[in-house]
């Protein structure tokens, strides 16, 4: 039997009733995006409560399913509430202004964000089609990208085609604010896309990602600009970083914990001198947030399994002088790493 | 004297410090947006704690003014935070989670979310600057936009495109999801933009807006793919909800409620037989939020001042038919309406 993610996140918290009301919880629990809005699932099913500006989009949308859109009064909801006996809700993804109010109303919260996150952690098979396909349109608008970067575009510039190409192929839009650096821009692993021109021979690392349907997609990939045949050091690094991110690819396994994951690319870096300079985890869970649960670093001891999806992302940085990122988003199947970035190429690039 | 955003936070709200987390808050106080920091605000100055990701670029940014940043670390914070008496925080925009793990440490939290929002609600002339170069970004992409409007196009594509012109015209990103709605789309105020294509003859809204700082612009314009002569009730309600948005621009002045300005256009709109069909407030304050406070509609109690920046949006719509919405960001100045808007026609353009 299929659970619904409502009744997964029920079931899981032990409580009567789930409530929740940020806009990426009502969309994991009712499937809906909307500015103003909550959801409560209990035995019964799915309501959601929005206000008139959703409401007709609501019924219509779930016309026929256990959800059932109703407007929303503070009033019926809090009353409702007060009614059960333990009411999960998620700490973290709840203002302390409305948890004020939820206890003045006589509410009985509890705190579920760890059942939210090992929920949210498995994806099912429509949230995986969600992120194949904000993946599959990343890699899509890249390739679309690459004839188009000429010399003395801006960082900025290149960004934006990047954004433009994937929503013209059916992105909802970014899934976090696109990352282009070009020369030693790129040793600073969060650079802030700026005015920067492009130069022939410089490297350009591009750290970008969409959404489907709310499902993030997460890539990163690092070439060159020409070869002006003074990259000797970035390419012996290169080729470590690669080596490093398909060992993962070839050596994780589900049952592994993320910071077993994480060691396979940390200590083959490490053999070949690049230990400290791989400043950052080797990855992180995505779905409907860009960073969520499970963490794949050094503290991650949760065992990765099977339907999680997360970044496989090594990298080493010399100040001043270059950075290297090689990123896939992957998955476990059947106890395998399948990554969902089939359509571009790892090896160095050289336009 | 000038007050930066902390003091003049500090100073609302009586308490002995200001401590902030959200991304949204972090740049109002610290000018500066990180995925993961917080602000401290005394009397001794601004300290912005952020991770090693981030603390070379705000070594950088801060270098030579109050804002001094530390790497953070969770128990320096919050013995720090516990020796004051009074500590003004954002309830809507703290978790509760971390408002719990405050309370734990012994910090004596007090709520001045309304002292927030009298601060955010009167902009300084570096916030003008940027809301007005965000407007002025919009327009621009807006009238890039217009000649390359073809019959066939999908909504989806008519966003990208624009949002495409305003990242390239120096925009961050969209102040919200771009709303382009083709025919009867145009009667949901809150139309999610899909894949119908144009044809000659449909009308077109388009409501939309970009960031730069932070800073929103938010502006509707609503026009004609072709006249097919079939618009003589579109026109005549055009006409009043044109006439209805002037008339605020006119008549508005500071010291005003906010329902004392919604009451200009909607008392003329239900003049003119309109009033049912215009369903939605006049407008909202916009800043670092593309909605905040001050609330311009029926139950704006607050007076509006100079230095406030809100939106003049009225609307009709005819459910299945058509849907009109003319809006421009504007604020106060010495007085009287000034909008930002400059370089666009509010009068019926049919292309």
């Amino acid at each position: 039997m299929v659970l619904t993610n409502g009744e997964k996140v029920l079931r899981l918290s032990g409580c009567d009733a789930v409530y929740a009301s940020s806009e990426v919880l009502l969309r994991y629990l009712a499937g809906f995006e909307a500015e103003n809005g909550c959801v409560v699932v209990d035995k019964t099913g799915t309501t959601l409560y929005t206000d008139k500006r959703y409401i007709e989009a609501a019924e219509k949308l779930f016309a026929g399913t256990c959800v059932t859109p109703l407007l929303y009064t503070q009033k019926e909801l809090l009353t409702r509430l007060a009614g059960y006996e333990k009411v999960g809700v998620s700490f973290d993804w709840t203002a302390h202004s409305e948890h004020v109010t939820l206890e003045k109303a006589g509410v009985k919260t509890q705190n579920i964000d760890e059942k939210f996150a090992e929920a949210m952690g498995v994806k099912n098979e429509w949230e995986i089609e969600n992120i194949s396909l904000a993946c599959k349109i990343a890699e899509r608008a890249f390739l679309k990208l690459l004839p188009e970067i000429k010399e003395g575009m801006t960082e900025a510039e290149v960004a934006a085609l990047l954004e433009y190409y994937m929503r013209t192929l059916g992105a909802q839009g970014t899934s976090f604010a696109t990352i282009v650096a070009f020369g030693a821009h790129a040793a600073v692993p969060h650079h802030e896309t700026g005015e920067t021109k492009l130069k022939f021979g410089d490297e350009i690392l591009i750290d970008f990602g969409c959404k489907v349907n709310g499902y993030c997609s997460d890539i990163t990939r690092t070439f060159l600009f020409g070869d002006d045949q003074k990259h000797g050091e970035f390419k012996k690094a290169y080729a470590a970083v690669l080596a490093a991110h398909e060992l993962v690819k070839e050596r994780a396994k589900s049952g592994m914990t993320g910071a077993e994951v994480d060691a396979i690319a940390r200590e083959y870096l490490k053999e070949r001198g690049y230990g400290e300079l791989f400043t950052h985890s080797l990855g992180h869970g995505i779905g409907l947030n860009i960073h969520e649960y499970p963490s794949v670093s050094p503290k991650g001891t949760t065992p990765l399994t099977d339907g999680m999806v997360f970044s496989d992302e090594p990298g080493v940085y010399v100040k001043g002088e270059y950075g290297i990122r090689i990123e896939d988003t992957v998955t476990f199947e059947k106890g395998k790493v399948k990554s969902f970035m089939t359509e571009t190429d790892r090896n160095l690039l050289i336009l």
